[in-house]
């Protein structure tokens, strides 16, 4: 065997395979062992190729290019602890159902588990996290080995979009020399049609009317029910639930990630203000739907989830085309296994008319409307406060752009605070895991599809993920971070912990006490302090319009920041009250 | 059962336990599922709690820590992807044989695998790399409870110390809520005293004079052997092997990392030139030894073993009291599962003499003299040259310090360039899995024990763990970090990757173009860059007495750093072979 002519032939073949089965996008991290694999793609003329230079960065970046192109993308890196770095995104990917391909470099079996350098056990090196993992053959040469690894080329994209979608890994051994043969133009002469396996089409899953006959009785005759969407991401779906909420009179709360409070001229029936609704002991007495219908993961809002966990006598309805079991409180009375639309489709074609008495959606709204009204006052707070932060980027933030937002506070704050609008601003967040790692880089691959990008960020959380700025000036990215600096977890003043002062700050507060303006330089970020409103609007619009990283900070205090909530969250309980004594 | 106290109760005997059986060092990440633990770690009077908020470096400043006290060290963090960024220091910890025990603290059972916030399947999650997997149960009240829980914190820290060492965990699924009962003094009032178990005592494996007769036979018939000591962490070890060499008349190959080439007094028996002579091809067909004696992990010369590699017609005999099979080449006649120094001692209490002739011994020592003599060349080299660091650093590094050293680079050139010294220096590096990543933390988790430490480190490694350098303004720790900027990956420069220019600075070379002086900003830290080997003697001198993170840039370029040490080792091939045709 030519052992350069089999590394070259295929490694190239599954490149160029895995190219035609839909990845276009590969993040590779610099190492000795993956060059053959990095060379090749880098000399395939369809493949994007990004470095990141830390693999815990880079596997975010993939993950976050991933959701944004709603395509799989490729990550490469070398043998031993490289590979380990990957497991945090892995993790978030396999939860949040995004299709990542990893490729891990490996010694060759010779090699391994007897104290060669840099090898450590890679098989089964991320566990049950995968969906498949697939250890490799050595390369050869000849037509069954192309068939071979074009097979596995396919079927591994694949299975990481089949639903639910999530990370693949394929480990390959190479022996060295590991310099493939350029100069044979391999995507020349590679033999790409030797497609006799075919790809996977899969088709989606279709709940007949028959199968919810007796669901359909159920809605139709309860008028008294609410919708719940939690993070989804499938356009076809946000028309098909506001169709359905409306021919069933069913309020929508929704969650931010349902995409559902952007651009979509603000129908009455759905509702942002939910969170501080059902934080009022009146309105959870007062509001106690029989129905439940759920799509898309867990809303982040605790009092919706602690509202529905309350509905003991309430048939709850899951709706998940990915098949999983999104439950935690143990209350689903039935899950659907078929697609989101589809389903919604299928029960607002029922002819039936319904006539829905108004009180029950109405009240919904007024509640709304109370909750909104309250909760916009946190306009009119003059000095810098995290709440309005959200407020103002609603404001700020031009139509058809783009908000990561980073987990802890933010995404409670988004959820609080980011009202309806009709600009179209899609929101993003890592919520499969809810971690404060891997943001920054999230964001960054994001933007490699949604521009402009904004990432709104508290300080640990950038801190996590510094490194992954890197990643901005090497694949020259562009991305505007809006910095929360309350020096240290803000969400733990909200927890019980706050109450144990004696612990409190060096276990829960950690406040970090970093210049982050230094954080611009070493990265060639522009930064800026934000000292006043002013000041914020006038950075915001400029960062949108700046090349590369925009690093913009926002002092803020936990301890001001947690009564500020709560006096707001009080005023709603409080109108909440009044208004239900007013129509009782 | 009252939660509180079973919470209190069982979680404070699991920390009591494991402080009796020899953990006093636990490394924290701030969360919210961990805070039993960790509220009831800081209660502790006699636990040492130390903060890290990034999980990736804290899993590595545990690992340093561990390292340099020879205890195992606890780590703790919440649910989620937190947990997953362990991995690459578990896998190090794994590889190269350092007891952590890492406490993951968990979701309860039924919110697990249905969506719950921050629950991901921590269930085996670092798979085969640790040494023992153990779901705890959920805390209760009781006697057999205490019993229960205490047994597995002897046994976890057992576990982690039996040869081979390594890394053990130990998940705790917690139920809110999570506030333990400080007020009951629980260190006072738990029954600390239910040992009906033993702990864990485990013997030295012995070799027995009467197994190794054959052995013998064959080390007192040949008089051409070499003893190659690799990384081995044994303070009896050093002594021992000094006296088997001697005895034998055979040299000592000592890797730095075998802690042979400081404070011994140089005897002659060991040499330190050996990559450099091995690098010759006269110097190789000239010493074909018949006999190889390895002790420790493998040496980072890939010189010597390609050497090894290449002596099909030798005994190979691998000495480990881990009992592993650290054996690349596949070259070993015979393992022996003994401890080392006892094993030394098995042989030289042999009573019978041996004649040897003086030349082999003479022959090594001579080329020995020629190598180390050449290579001391680069201390005439005016401008700044990578290798002479690390003899400039042999000359003013304190008596009684330590140098933590990174991978890639600086190890080889510790290799190539440290040279034997009466001062004791301690030497470290993570040379299981070889990783660039988690270096910074290391050294200052090995900082915590070993002081004044040095941390000898590239761009690209430095730039992987930057995040570890908060640990030290947290915990107030010192280290003094002397940072070789070749603004990329150095070691690729070597390889053939580099006469592949065409994608060679994309995917190898990777410049960083990053300002380290923002990195001491941010952190802290103090900032100097080196312009000439004044600077250098000045800055490492004051970082020696400086408090807190000291940064001494050292600018050099990877072309001519590749250029200056081909020439000394051609210098050296050269005089090798010089002599070689005199005393022919």
């Amino acid at each position: 065997m030519n052992h350069i002519k089999a590394l070259t032939d295929f490694t190239a073949s599954f490149i160029n395979e895995m190219n035609k089965s839909g990845i276009t996008d590969v993040v590779v991290s610099p190492g000795s062992r993956s060059t053959p694999m990095a060379m090749l793609m880098a000399e395939h003329p369809n493949i994007n190729l990004y470095i990141n230079v830390d693999e815990r960065s880079a596997g975010f970046f993939a993950l976050g290019m991933a959701k944004a192109s709603k395509k799989p993308v490729a990550l490469l890196c070398t043998s031993g602890t490289a590979a380990a770095n990957y497991f945090p995104a892995i993790v978030e990917a396999e939860i949040s159902r995004v299709p990542l391909l990893v490729l891990t470099a490996d010694r060759p079996h010779e090699l391994r588990n007897v104290g060669a350098p840099q090898a450590i056990d890679q098989i089964h090196l991320y566990g049950q996290h995968v969906k498949w993992f697939n250890e490799m053959a050595l390369p050869e040469e000849g037509e069954s080995a192309m068939k071979y690894v074009t097979a596995a080329a396919r079927r591994a994209v694949s299975t990481s979009l089949c639903k639910p979608a999530g990370p693949v890994h394929l480990n390959f051994p190479f022996r060295e020399p590991l310099i493939p043969d350029l100069d044979s133009l391999p995507y020349q002469s590679v033999k790409t049609e030797v497609t006799s396996i075919p790809g996977v089409m899969e088709g989606r899953r279709q709940i007949d009317p028959k199968q919810v006959e007796g669901l359909l009785d159920l809605l139709l005759h309860e008028e008294e029910g609410v919708i719940v969407c939690g993070p989804i991401d499938d356009p076809e779906f946000s028309k098909e639930v506001i169709h359905l909420a409306e021919f069933l009179g069913y309020p929508i709360l929704a969650d931010p990630l349902s995409q559902l409070r952007s651009g979509h001229e603000s129908p009455q029936i759905i509702l942002e203000g939910y969170d501080a609704i059902l934080r009022s002991v009146d309105a959870k007495n007062e509001l106690q739907p029989k129905v439940v219908i759920r799509f898309g993961a867990m809303p982040v809002s605790k009092s919706t989830m602690q509202f529905m966990q309350g509905l003991t006598e309430a048939s709850h309805i899951v709706v998940d085309s990915g098949g999983g079991w999104r439950d935690p409180s143990s209350m689903s009375t039935v899950m659907i296994y078929g697609g989101e639309a589809e389903f919604c489709k299928t029960i607002s074609a029922i002819k039936n008319e319904i006539a829905r008495k108004s009180g029950w959606l109405s009240k919904w709204q007024a509640m709304n409307e109370i909750a909104v009204r309250n909760l916009q006052e946190v306009k009119a707070i003059e000095e810098i406060d995290e709440g309005k932060i959200f407020c103002e980027l609603a404001k700020l933030l031009p139509n058809e752009s783009a908000l990561f937002i980073g987990n802890s506070m933010p995404i409670r704050d988004v959820d609080t605070f980011f009202f309806k609008t009709n600009k179209n601003i899609t929101l993003y967040a890592n919520r499969g895991a809810n971690g404060i790692d891997g943001v920054v880089s999230s964001a960054l691959g994001a933007s490699v599809y949604n521009e402009p990008m904004f990432l709104v960020i508290g300080d640990l959380s950038f801190f996590h993920d510094m490194n992954g700025l890197l990643a901005a000036r090497m694949n020259e990215l562009n991305l505007s971070i809006i910095l929360i600096n309350n020096n240290g977890g803000g969400i733990f003043s909200y927890l019980p912990q706050a109450q144990h002062a004696k612990h409190f700050e060096k276990l829960f507060g950690t406040p970090l006490n970093m210049e982050f303006k230094a954080a611009g330089e070493l990265y060639g970020a522009s930064y800026a302090k934000v000292n006043d409103w002013n000041d914020f609007e006038v950075f915001v619009s400029e960062a949108a319009n700046t090349k590369g990283i925009s690093i913009i900070e926002v002092p803020t205090d936990r301890q001001k920041n947690v009564q500020a909530h709560r006096k707001l969250w009080n005023c709603v309980s409080r109108e909440i009250s009044d208004y239900l004594k007013s129509v009782e």
